[in-house]
């Protein structure tokens, strides 16, 4: 049990051979080791997603689990191919193009290195003019050799300073009395919820309580798409089905759901940093 | 090898950062557990099929297994979170919230317990005020410990009487000679085959044979929408291409098929009480 | 570690309880066995994605390997039910309907036996009347004896003569100076690419190399489709997000891509042997 889980997410899907192909390089590195499938339905050459995702699921694994992230729209260019080890103790395989934006924000980047393909890209079965699947011939491999043993951090490759992982922005909210606004930072695709970047906290300082009835208003462009008082409470069967509410989501932010619907689809809303939400209470 | 394996279903697909959440916390008690893909592509909110999916693969599974099922439309409301112990030796984690019906009315439940959130519940890792997500906190952190033996059934929490158990109503067929009828119980929403809750014993009592031609008609709120005659035979390959049949399915009950094509969209039918399936054998 | 592993695949989808209940059969046979989820995406009854699928990814696992593929539209009738060995060492368990078509015309079948239906087929749980569900009863529960050594491959049931197995046509590309044809021969229905049979060689053979313009005509059914001069290169990366590009893929054939985009959806076309792609540059 001393080797390390190998947590895959992916743009992959499972329409064609890729994933299995990428599991069967890891097993023939090292037959012992365990792959997990984190997710290979990660929206098409998101990057943003890849990193909200990564963030999300981290923390609840254990200390030392390596994490391959294959969201990879540079693939073949002088993007850095990377293995970054986080301040709380996980190991991310992944290209360095903004999937690390996240979890360097909320946990810490402790150093990162770039993968050294003469000695951590897999060698033969017809892969060495192969440019365009990294996730098998790089990532997959140099992840179970680390995961493995085989090779240690150091062993991965040159370090670079952290001053060059490529981050994107991520916004602030603002909070004052009876007022909180922010961003959809990301979505719940399958559910339809939407997940705004202000934590719990920031509308307890704002002096909101779970049974509330708040104020929201939602604006993209400047425009306003959605206005109306809704109930913020814990969970969504506080709320009549069909209807819409706030709540406080799995990550300790502030959310939007229709109960037993799509929240997304029911106001036809979307997520990024034009889609501004603004939450007040009338005194 | 001593310990339970745990199989999930739920609701959740990939599309986001769920099930690689519970997963973590699952290793995180214990890094030992085996999980198993059950399926995260359960119709959203429907405890029905929760039941039913529960019902069709449980037996083909060692005795022991853990199965953890999270479709869970009242999550955060005053509903259960319980573990059964059925009377053929598997345990389930689930909202008691109709998901145990198929199993309870097949199999039995021997004994059923609710959660005890005071112990039995994920600490830390900033969950402690997270309403809507037990899959993580409480179901799959559950399972793990009963799976692992960090604690036993007792250690679940209180029993509660099986009368307490919340079930669907479970419509019977009716047989005599050359007539059966019952109603399409689920669906293959995969290759577009119907179900019938009509067991091929009915059929035999019946005096229905395989290489018979049966008068089918299909009946909506009494509407008839469907009269065809059809044969019944054990597989799809004996009826020619895109054509309907009757067979045997693989948990022996009466189903409708198109050989390699959907007989629910060839047909616009739909399954539950008020889809009624009449079958009749001209002497 | 001495047991083989088994990777699925299969047509099934996640939708229903099929894949459950066959990972179920796998483990009561042998708790210790490892179920590697390939996919279950393959397209609905398409035996032809089945055999391309494990050719494609096969290479990539540990020498014994155990392979479970279940697209088997002919389930019941007398197609047979088969295990074949590869020249290089990996076992498939499959309906002989041309599942075998590519491995065997790259690596090789070294013997093929047809299963025995009277020992290798799951007993009692009331399956022994199905005959809709071989994937469950008979490959998943035959490919676990092998796997688990229970049975060694004499014991699978009976040899076929090689000329016995049933191989779809596959088509060879041309090549000349300056001029190369094919087919479009499976695509990548994630990404949008569509892979031909030409292989990397048969391209530097007619003298193209990565940097090149080509001249691309695709017809179908003899009537052009498509006609435009295209980049040859190593990756996506090098052409403008959105533009067509020619690269080649990750089995070293030449593959067509819109640069973060769909090539099959931008241009409408499909892949098989009535789609001719031509490529040609003008010196």
């Amino acid at each position: 049990m001393g080797k390390a889980m190998l947590v895959f997410q992916t743009d992959f899907t499972y329409k064609e051979g890729a994933v299995c192909s990428m599991y069967g390089v890891v097993k023939s590195v090292d037959r012992s080791l365990e792959i997990i499938t984190g997710t290979h339905e990660i929206p098409q050459f998101d990057t943003w997603s890849a990193s909200y995702r990564l963030y999300q699921s981290m923390k609840f694994w254990p200390r030392g689990t390596v994490f391959v992230s294959v969201v990879d729209p540079g693939v073949g260019t002088p993007r850095k191919a990377s293995v970054a080890l986080t301040e709380n103790g996980y190991y991310i395989v992944t290209p360095d193009n903004g999937s690390l934006t996240h979890v360097d924000a909320v946990f810490g980047i402790k150093e990162i290195r770039e993968i050294d393909e003469t000695v951590n890209r897999l060698k033969g079965k017809d892969t060495e003019d192969v440019s365009i699947f990294h996730g098998r011939d790089l990532f997959s491999y140099c992840a179970a050799k680390l995961a493995s043993g085989i090779i240690n951090f150091e062993q991965v490759g040159p370090l670079y300073p952290n001053s060059g992982i490529l981050r994107f922005p991520i916004l602030e909210p603002s909070v004052e009395d009876n007022k909180v606004s922010g961003i959809f930072e990301i979505n719940d695709p399958n559910f339809g919820n939407l997940w705004t970047n202000i934590p719990l906290v920031d509308f307890k300082s704002a002096g909101f309580e779970f049974g509330d009835y708040l104020d929201l208003k939602i604006f993209h462009h400047g425009e306003e798409k959605f206005s109306d008082k809704l109930l913020f409470h814990k969970s969504f069967g506080f709320a009549e089905k069909g209807n819409p509410m706030i709540y406080n989501n799995e990550l300790m932010k502030i959310s939007l759901a229709v109960s037993q619907g799509s929240f997304s689809e029911q106001y036809n809303l979307g997520y990024g940093s034009d889609w501004i939400v603004e939450f007040t209470r009338r005194s």
